[in-house]
């Protein structure tokens, strides 16, 4: 096992020789696993190993699993960086789950850590269990393709180099180490989801088919390097559609709609998600109403989706993370040329000139045809005009 | 239930007006629904009906299968075309499963018989449940992506106009218009995987989301319609790499190490399948195997798959149903110019002339330089010669 994991280290270049390495350890059985691998390996991979683990303040058993974490590394000999955090009140003041919260605390503290104490890589402990159980639990919330693609080896400092091992294989080299770790009691409660999938689902599926764990975890790795070439193809696409605006992301109608089906969804989901920063909360219901903007013959109309706005103007698709704000009507006369303040902070610089420029988005008239004062306000609904003087109007 | 299938009808344009239905009946409770609901629409959506029966002699209960379809279709008013075959005889002659036989009998009798009685389309019973266990099936066999795609609502002749229905509308529809059918015994039975999946994996995953069936179901369609998508891509990547070649296919290993990796295996797998004709027995691993062909040092390299033979010729990768024939070796001496035949029936023309043609395949001798008689012979292992006359040889 230890000649294979430093295989996977040295052949997905997860930390180099010369490099620090911190190790995240929660004192569960495979962030121990972890922390003993590159513990033994370290000379060989030539790298520097420090350890970080946070007390998160759940539950009760938490500053026992500091206290366990803190013995494991004084006897490895590994430096401890140690962090606290008030979890449930982080939760509270950020409307999120405990999960969530706890994550997000985890990944601050690490990433903290990793820059005080000059650490080039963080390792996280996931390993194929996680990651099978992770797409199982994505499928059955009713994911997309996306959504089951397989957890990176490597992303921005963080590397996952257990991900190619089964839980029980850690738990065998544990046992031949005979390394200690915590249980964490919520692992045990099937009441959560994830509990439910490993302990009732997982057997069950196992019973189809041994290989069951195998064939996920390179089911999700396909999807991952699928993943990729559906993010060039939608930034290619993107690119082609996109329009200049000052603010959001306005897209092209007719590129869009050439797009081929599969494409243009994701293309909107990506616009979606560069006007929001993320996709939480958004859904394939969402993303079909976003399309059925595209397809109506409605060249006007507005959808309110969850932290975003989407814009239908004509030939013009316009994404924000909230709607325009609707301009304050005004009406004013004005005696003849100059600079008149407008209610929103804008300016109307009126000048005469005598070189005219007719063209479809501005109207040319003649000094003579025009008498001071004029009236200058607001558009009103009801108001019409006759684009061409064909006779048709608007 | 009967305007939303009229609205499925209309909208994937699974049959126009004026056209002849052909509706598969087997007897159990989806093909007894269709040929019903086809009977009280057949006015509203302009078509005429007939319907087919093969009697499969696979259980005792197929003569009395047969017998409550003719009674049926009798009531309803509807033509039926009859036919037998024996499945268990073609299974043992084809040494396919029974399944597998029997599929392919029904098939062959429903064309058949559609052509026989002027008939446009095939209508087939396979609604959402069905669909929803064959990507069950799919996913714990270890399937790639493609291979969770949705069945078609239309390919070539045959459509499915129930895949949007769930199994429980269709009974109640069933009860509703006190309409008969037979319970095929084979589905009660656990012991095949299809029917564990429906009565043991299915009600646990419903237990995890209610709306299980529905998300399963989406999302095949959503991977179809990527399918699509990838199939496009796949064409025009192998367009850019294929060289001609007499048999087979020739790939240009450029090409394909330019690829992005995700579509540069899915283009191996397209090759595959051209040279095969279908992909059958094919897995990731075999994939796997004719990648690495493309990054090995050694520039020559054969590959022996089921039904398939993968070479590496240099820059080139063939791929044919069966590996090349040696040729037959031979050695002899001419005495001049004039025509020889070789022991595998080609010719070997020999001739002088005055126009060279020096070229990296071809080499130009003055006639000074060569002495006959010439000796002519195949190819040895341990033969050697100077390309370029730089010292280097090969």
């Amino acid at each position: 096992m230890e000649t294979e994991f430093v295989k996977i280290v040295r052949e997905h270049d997860l930390i180099r020789p010369g490099q620090k390495l911190l190790v995240a350890v929660s004192g569960g059985p495979d962030s121990v696993a972890l922390l003993a691998l590159f513990r033994r390996q370290a000379q060989l991979l030539g790298i520097s190993l420090a350890a970080a683990h946070l007390d998160h303040g759940i539950r009760r058993e938490s500053a026992e699993d500091a206290r366990f974490v803190k013995d494991l590394c004084a006897e490895l000999g590994i430096e401890l960086i140690c962090g606290e955090a008030d979890v449930p009140a982080l939760a509270q003041a950020r409307k999120e789950g405990l999960e969530a919260a706890g994550r997000q605390a985890r990944m601050d503290f690490l990433v903290q850590s990793a820059e005080a104490h000059g650490c080039d890589k963080i390792a996280l402990g996931h390993h194929r269990g996680d990651q099978v159980e992770t797409v199982l639990h994505r499928l059955l919330r009713g994911s997309g393709v996306s959504g089951l693609a397989a957890m990176a080896w490597q992303r921005d400092r963080f590397i996952r180099p257990l991900l190619g091992f089964a839980r029980e294989r850690l738990l065998d080299f544990l046992v031949e180490q005979r390394l200690p770790y915590r249980l964490d009691a919520s692992n045990c409660d099937p009441a959560f989801t994830r509990n439910r999938i490993r302990h009732q689902l997982l057997p069950l599926l196992r019973s189809f088919n041994p290989r069951i764990e195998e064939h996920l975890a390179d089911f999700s790795q396909r999807v991952a390097l699928e993943e990729d070439y559906w993010r060039q193809q939608e930034s290619q696409a993107l690119a082609a559609a996109r329009r200049p605006c000052d603010s959001g992301l306005r897209l092209d109608r007719q590129v869009l709609l050439s797009l081929q089906p599969a494409l243009r969804i994701r293309v909107l989901r990506r616009a979606l998600e560069l006007a929001r920063g993320d996709l939480l909360a958004l859904g394939a219901d969402h993303l079909e109403a976003v399309e059925a903007l595209l397809f109506k013959p409605r060249p006007q109309a507005d959808l309110h989706l969850p932290r975003a706005w989407v814009g239908r103007r004509y030939e013009s698709v316009w994404f924000r993370p909230s709607a325009p704000e609707e301009p304050e009507p005004f009406d004013f006369s004005i005696p003849g040329p100059g600079s008149y303040a407008l209610p929103d902070g804008r300016r109307l610089e009126f000048l005469l000139t005598a070189a005219g420029r007719e063209a479809p988005d501005a109207l040319e008239f003649s000094l003579e045809d025009v008498a001071f004062p004029l009236q200058v306000r607001s558009f009103r609904p009801g108001d019409r005009f006759r684009p061409d003087g064909d006779g048709g109007e608007k």
